[in-house]
C-alpha cells in the first residue's frame, strides 16, 4: 500500500524551491531528492555556506541577512522561484509558512506552494476563528468567556460557570503578557479591574476575557495529514518540556495517555481537519488535563512542524515526502488503518545557547562534530564541521531523534546518544539534555508544561560547556 | 512484550570486554552503553586512535598491529579481561568469534563468551558435520557425493544422481582453487583424472568430491536467534552482490522470494537451529536455485554478521543487545509470532579500496567526512575526519543502511544518501555502489552470486575517485 508505483512519484513537481534555511531546509531537500525533483535552496547573504545551500542542485541568494529582508519578504522568494524556473515552493516551519497571502500570492503566480491554501490558513489561523471551528466540529475548547467580558458583574456571573482557578487575559495582549490568574471571586473582583486598567494603559485597549486555568496541563499535539478530500491523523506526540514556550524535548507517543484518551484525542483532531478539507501536514495543539482526563483545543498549525521526526519514527511515514507528493496532485495513498504506532521516539532539539548565561543564544564556529549512531537514532542538522552559525536566526543546531520498542528503552538510548555526541567551537544545550534523561519526573513521564521551568529554578545548574567524550 | 522491566537488563554482565575492531566494536560499545554495561575496548598498537578505543569506557593495548599479534590471539584478549576484570567478552565478527577453543578458554577462565558454546561451535563450524546436522534435521543440502570419490567410474555412477552441469571440488582445496565444472559425463571423466592430479600437486592430497553447479543461484541467508531453549527466525537477507566472495551489498527481506519458499526458508533454518539448541545470534546460509524454486544449505555463521543492519532495520529489533542479554542469562523475551517485517532495508558495504587497481585496499587519512541524514538511514562506521586507517586490517570504512517501505523506495533512498555521503582523503567504493543503485538488472532484482563479477567485467568503469558533492 505504501509503494509508490506510479511514474511520476512527485505529480506535477519537478522542481522545488526551498523557501527556508537550516536543519528544514536540509530535509526538504532530501526529501524532494528521494522523489526524483530538482531543488533550488534560497539563501540570505549571511547563509550562502549552509548545508542546505550545498545540497542542493542550485541556489539563489535573496537579500540580505536580516529575515525581514529576506526569508521573510514574499516577493524575494517568488521572484528566485521564477528567475530559476521552479514550479513549487516549501515553506518548512516558521518564516512565510503559516503567512496565507504568501500562498495565495504563490498560486497567483502559477506556482504550487507545498501546504494547505491561504483559505484554510486562514480559518486555522486566526484564534477567534479556530476555536469556533473547533466548536462547530464538536472539539472541546478550554472554558472561557467566549469574548471580551463587559464589566465585573459579567466577569463574576461567567465565572461561576467556567470554574476556578481562572485566567484573566487581555485581549490585546500576547506572548504571555496581561495574564493574571484568579483562585476565587474576591480576586476576581480585585484583579479584573486592575487588569482592565493595565491593558487600556498597555494596549491601548482594556479588553479583558476569561479562560479556565489548568494547572499542571500537559502540551498534546495530533499530527494529521490531508489532501483536501481525506484526512487521517498519525497519533499524537507530547511536548510538555518547554521553556519560555519553546519545547525542547518532545516524544510519540503521548506516555500519559490510555488508549481511550488516545483514540478521543485523535478523532477530534481528525474531526476539524475534516471540517475544513485539510491539505498538506497539520497539527492540531491540545492542552490536556491528566486530573478531569479531558482535553481542550489550543491551536493548530498548518505546516510541518519541527518535531514531526518523532512521529516518523514511531509509524515509518515519511511526512516531508507525503506532502510534496499531495502538493504535486497525488492522492492520500494511506488509509486510516494503514497507520500502526511502533515503539516510542523522543526528540531532543540541540540549541547553541549557554545554559550559565541563562540560555542566551550564542553563535560561534563549529570545531569537531561527532554524530551518535546506531540503530534507532536520527540526527536532523544543518551542522558540518567548520560551519559558522550567523547571529540572525533562531539557535537550534539539530534534533537527536531515539527510537526504541519502549519509552524506557528509548530513554537510554537517547542518554547513551547525549552521551556520544560531541559538538565543540560552541556552546550547546547537550549537557542540560543530557541532565533531563536522568531527571525522575521526565524517567516517570510526570510533567507538565510549567515543569522544565520549576526544575531550572530549583536546582543550581553545573553544567560543563563542553564535555570531555568521544572525538 | 519488548519492553526490559527487569531491573538488570543486561543479567549477570557488568562489565564487556570488547574483543574487536572497526565499525563492529562500535556497535558493540553502543548496544553496551544503552543495557547500562561498562565497556572495555582492547586495541592493538595501530589502533590506539580509533573510534571504539574513544568511545569505551576503558582501554587496554594488547599486542602489535598485526592481527596475529593481537586480536588473533586468545591469551592476549583473556589477559586483558582479566587485568581489566571484565565479565564478558564479545568478539564481534572475524578474528576469534568463530574459535571454538576461544570460547571455552573464555568459559574456563570463569567469564561469559557472547556467542554459542564451543560445542555448537565446533558442530556448525566443521563443513562435513554442519551438512550432517542439516540433512538430520532434514535441512536441504546440495546433492554432491557426500564425501571423496574413489575413481572415475564411481563418479560417473554419482553423476547420474547428482545431475548435470556439477563441480569437482579438491577436499583440501579452498577459496575457490581446484573446482572444475563438468557438463556431461564426457567432461566429467576428462576432468576427474585432470583434477585429482593436480590436487595431489597442489595440496599433496588427490581427494575429489562432486557437488551439483547450481547457475545463477542467489546468496539467502536466515538469521536466528536462540537462547539455548527457545530459537527464533528474523527472516532472511539476500547478499548476492558479492566480489571475490565478499558481499557488497545486502538486502532485507529477498526481492526474489515469495512468501511460500520464504515461510519454508526460515523454516529449514529454524529446525537446524532447534536442532543443535542454538544460543546466541546466528545465521544459516543458502544457495538458492530461482528456477528449481529450491534451496540449499550452505553453512552457518556462529556470530553476529556484518550485514545484521538491514534485519535490525525490518523487524525493529536490536541483535547485539539481544546477544549480550541472551549470554547474560536472559530467555529469550521474543516469540516467534512477534517478529513482524516491516518495509525493506538494504545495506552498501563502502571499502577503502581503488576500484582503478582493480579494488586494491588503500589505507589513508580521512579528511572530510560527511554522513548522510534523514528518515530511515542509518550509518554504522568507525570514522571521524582525522582518523588514519592502519594499513593492517580489512578495508571496510562503513556501512550504510536505508530503509523504506518498499524495493524500490529503498533503492532511491540509498542513491541519495551515497549521492550526498562524502569521504575525502581515501578512495572508496562509493561511485561503484552508486552506479549500482541505477543498474537496470539491479532494480529488477535479477541478480545472482556471479552477477557483480560479471558486470565489473562487462564496463569499462569509469568512477572518479572523489565527487564533486556536498561539503
Amino acid at each position: 500500500m505504501f509503494e509508490m508505483t506510479d511514474r511520476k512519484p512527485a505529480g506535477r513537481i519537478r522542481r522545488l524551491l526551498v523557501a527556508n534555511r537550516g536543519e528544514i531546509a536540509v530535509r526538504i531537500i532530501r526529501a524532494a531528492h528521494e522523489l526524483g525533483i530538482q531543488t533550488i535552496q534560497v539563501h540570505s547573504q549571511a547563509d550562502g555556506d549552509m548545508l542546505a545551500a550545498r545540497l542542493a542542485g542550485e541556489r539563489i541568494e535573496i537579500g540580505p541577512s536580516r529575515a525581514n529582508k529576506s526569508y521573510l519578504r514574499p516577493e524575494a522568494i517568488l521572484d528566485a522561484a521564477r528567475r530559476t524556473g521552479a514550479d513549487a515552493i516549501h515553506p518548512g516551519y516558521g518564516f512565510l509558512a503559516e503567512n496565507a497571502e504568501f500562498a495565495d500570492m504563490t498560486e497567483n503566480a502559477g506556482l504550487i506552494f507545498v501546504g494547505p491554501s491561504g483559505d484554510i490558513m486562514r480559518t486555522m489561523g486566526d484564534k477567534a476563528r479556530a476555536r469556533k471551528a473547533a466548536e462547530t466540529a464538536g472539539v472541546p475548547t478550554v472554558p472561557g468567556s467566549r469574548g471580551v467580558v463587559a464589566d465585573v458583574d459579567e466577569a463574576l456571573t461567567l465565572a461561576e460557570a467556567i470554574g476556578y482557578p481562572l485566567l484573566l487575559k487581555a485581549t490585546a495582549g500576547g506572548g504571555g503578557r496581561g495574564i493574571r490568574l484568579a483562585s476565587n471571586p474576591a480576586e476576581l473582583k480585585d484583579l479584573f479591574i486592575q487588569a482592565a486598567a493595565e491593558a487600556r494603559a498597555a494596549f491601548g485597549d482594556p479588553g479583558i476575557y476569561l479562560e479556565r486555568f489548568i494547572p499542571r496541563a500537559r502540551h498534546i499535539e495530533v499530527q494529521v495529514l490531508g489532501d483536501g478530500e481525506n484526512v487521517i491523523h498519525l497519533f499524537e506526540r507530547e511536548c510538555s518540556l518547554q521553556r519560555r514556550r519553546q519545547k525542547i524535548w518532545e516524544e510519540a507517543p503521548a506516555a500519559s495517555l490510555d488508549d481511550d484518551i488516545r483514540q478521543r484525542l485523535c478523532r477530534s483532531a481528525l474531526e476539524l481537519a475534516r471540517a475544513v478539507r485539510y491539505r498538506g501536514a497539520g497539527t492540531v495543539e491540545f492542552l490536556y488535563d491528566e486530573n478531569r482526563r479531558a482535553f481542550y483545543f489550543i491551536e493548530m498549525n498548518t505546516r510541518i512542524q519541527v518535531e514531526h521526526p518523532v512521529t516518523e519514527m514511531v509509524t515509518g511515514i515519511d511526512l516531508v515526502r507525503e506532502m510534496i507528493r499531495i502538493a504535486g496532485g497525488h492522492r492520500l495513498s494511506l488509509r486510516q488503518e494503514d497507520i500502526r504506532l511502533t515503539g516510542h521516539a523522543i526528540e531532543c532539539r540541540i540549541n547553541a545557547e549557554d545554559p550559565a548565561l541563562d540560555f542566551t543564544p550564542v553563535p560561534g564556529t563549529v570545531e569537531t562534530l561527532h554524530i551518535p549512531g546506531g540503530p534507532g537514532l536520527r540526527f536532523d542538522t544543518m551542522l558540518y564541521p567548520g560551519y559558522t552559525i550567523p547571529p540572525f536566526y533562531d539557535s537550534l543546531l539539530g534534533k537527536l531523534i531515539a527510537w526504541d520498542h519502549s519509552r524506557p528503552q528509548a530513554i537510554s538510548r537517547m542518554a547513551r546518544a547525549l552521551r556520544e555526541m560531541r559538538i565543540t567551537g560552541v556552546p550547546t544545550t547537550l549537557p542540560l539534555l543530557l541532565e533531563l534523561t536522568g531527571a525522575a519526573d521526565v524517567r516517570e513521564g510526570a510533567v507538565h508544561t510549567g515543569w522544565l521551568e520549576e526544575w531550572l529554578a530549583s536546582k543550581t545548574l553545573d553544567l560543563p560547556l563542553e564535555k570531555a567524550a568521544c572525538p
